[in-house]
């Protein structure tokens, strides 16, 4: 088969494995270079800032599409979790992305599949304590999708800040030959990061929200004020967030950004990071801190 | 950096992961293919098979050779594994293979290594259970090496059959592109297979350590007289084993030659597998019990 695909085509949607190698493979023999964009769809602004980078940096761009059961909790939104497939490829049409691969879950997982990636260390805090078996079903479901599209450079938001962290260990560990590459996060005017669960939020919940922006912003003030205090900063976040009067935190945390092991003092560039719950939504957050020393 | 070796200089021993990607890339480019033979050294005719297998498949022929520390538990024998470096180059010239990858501790592991590749199921019983943790460093390393080398093929003994066994349901698994092959365990004259820990036996030991191939020889004959009774078979295996007075039996097991559970009666195809310690040495082996229907 030969890849053919007029630009109004695009992208061109892959089901299939086996097609995707094929495809990609007369990119490769072309000496194209192939950029990946991870999703699970319901595709934002952020997803689209990587989609950009991408076409940017690559000669052929590959967006999946792949809600990823294995990283989801048993108790967490797998089935609520929104599709918006059409939208999508539409969004993906007006970046001009080559493929979009858009696997089924059996496509993806075999009946008998019984192997996982496990980074340690950088996965054991935070959204690792919350959210059991949600790091394992992460990298493993990247590793996969790295060895079926063998891509050059794969693009990661900042948002997801552990996550991009894990699967930067992942890589330097397994020596994956895919570069990674983390993009800043994108938010909305009112400083809201970007999320597929925000469309969860009602009116009211959403103004609610703003708490997670507004505290990693008193956070970086704070540092910028010359306070080293990391306890105290936390507890500072902690009350700006408690004006929500519904919120809970799962976790408010300022970390070394490598590592992410908790820091007491802030001797040099930290990471604030938060998760919190607003009505029944669970949003993340982060921000680098950046003392002047 | 160009790829020229002369003939006379095979293999050209690579260190590092960096210089063996250059070279790798530059074969790629060329159109060629790559078949990879991972071992730990120490090679005997089980080893040469494989690497005469790649010679004839694929244009160019990877052999590693890395003694892995993270696939030995802390009361085996790592230390005295057999090193015989010079010896094992000439062999592999004589096969004239192209590359012999032989890397540090370092080189393979960063002092930050946080990830392991976990197969589940088929690494559970037999190997899994003697040796808590070994196929972890095996398959992890093995991902790695694939990772490093981007072979088109690998080559695998049949003599480790579990092993063979977790990096094919790995490779499935996790979508590697490469395809692995699965070659003939090697024996002497007299049957023993061939294994670098063969070196360990004095010339008594040596000899006592052939109940194990009799053992499995008996298992075909008694499966080709119609016995259907795996715990009878196995049973008969261990009075075989007996026989040498010191032979200290980890497990004699017939097992379903894909998930490796064990087996009642033989309806089909089945593996004889087992583990002893003759003397001090412990040795492994299989044969594939293929019954008339």
């Amino acid at each position: 088969m030969t890849y053919t695909s007029k630009q109004t085509d695009l992208p061109l949607v892959v089901n299939k494995v086996a097609q995707l190698r094929e495809l990609l493979d007369t990119v490769r023999r072309r000496g194209e270079t192939i950029g990946l964009v991870p999703t699970m769809g319901a595709l934002h602004e952020g997803h689209l800032s990587l989609v950009r980078r991408s076409k940017t940096a690559c000669d052929v761009t590959v967006v999946s599409i792949f809600v990823n059961p294995t990283q989801f909790g048993p108790d967490e939104d797998l089935a609520e979790y929104p599709r918006t497939l059409d939208a999508d490829l539409r969004s993906l049409a007006d970046c001009n992305v080559e493929f979009a691969f858009v696997p089924s879950n059996e496509e993806v997982y075999c009946p008998d599949h019984r192997t996982w990636v496990e980074v340690t260390g950088v996965t054991d805090p935070l959204e690792g304590k919350c959210r059991p078996d949600h790091f394992r079903g992460v990298t493993t479901v990247v590793l996969k999708l790295f060895n079926m599209v063998g891509a050059d450079v794969a693009y990661f938001g900042q948002k997801d800040y552990q996550q991009a962290m894990a699967i930067r260990r992942m890589v330097a560990d397994l020596n994956v030959p895919t570069r990674i590459e983390v993009c800043p996060t994108v938010r909305e005017p009112d400083g809201l990061a970007m999320s597929s669960r925000n469309t969860y939020l009602d009116p009211n919940a959403r103004r609610r929200a703003l708490v997670l922006y507004e505290s990693l912003e008193m956070a970086k003030q704070l540092v910028d004020e010359g306070n080293r205090d990391a306890r105290e900063i936390a507890e500072r976040m902690r009350q700006v967030i408690a004006k929500a009067e519904d919120a809970r935190i799962d976790y408010v945390a300022l970390a070394d950004p490598e590592t992410l092991e908790p820091v007491g003092e802030i001797t040099g560039p930290t990471v604030a990071l938060l998760a919190v719950h607003i009505a029944d939504t669970r949003l993340i957050d982060n921000r680098l801190l950046e003392p002047s020393l």
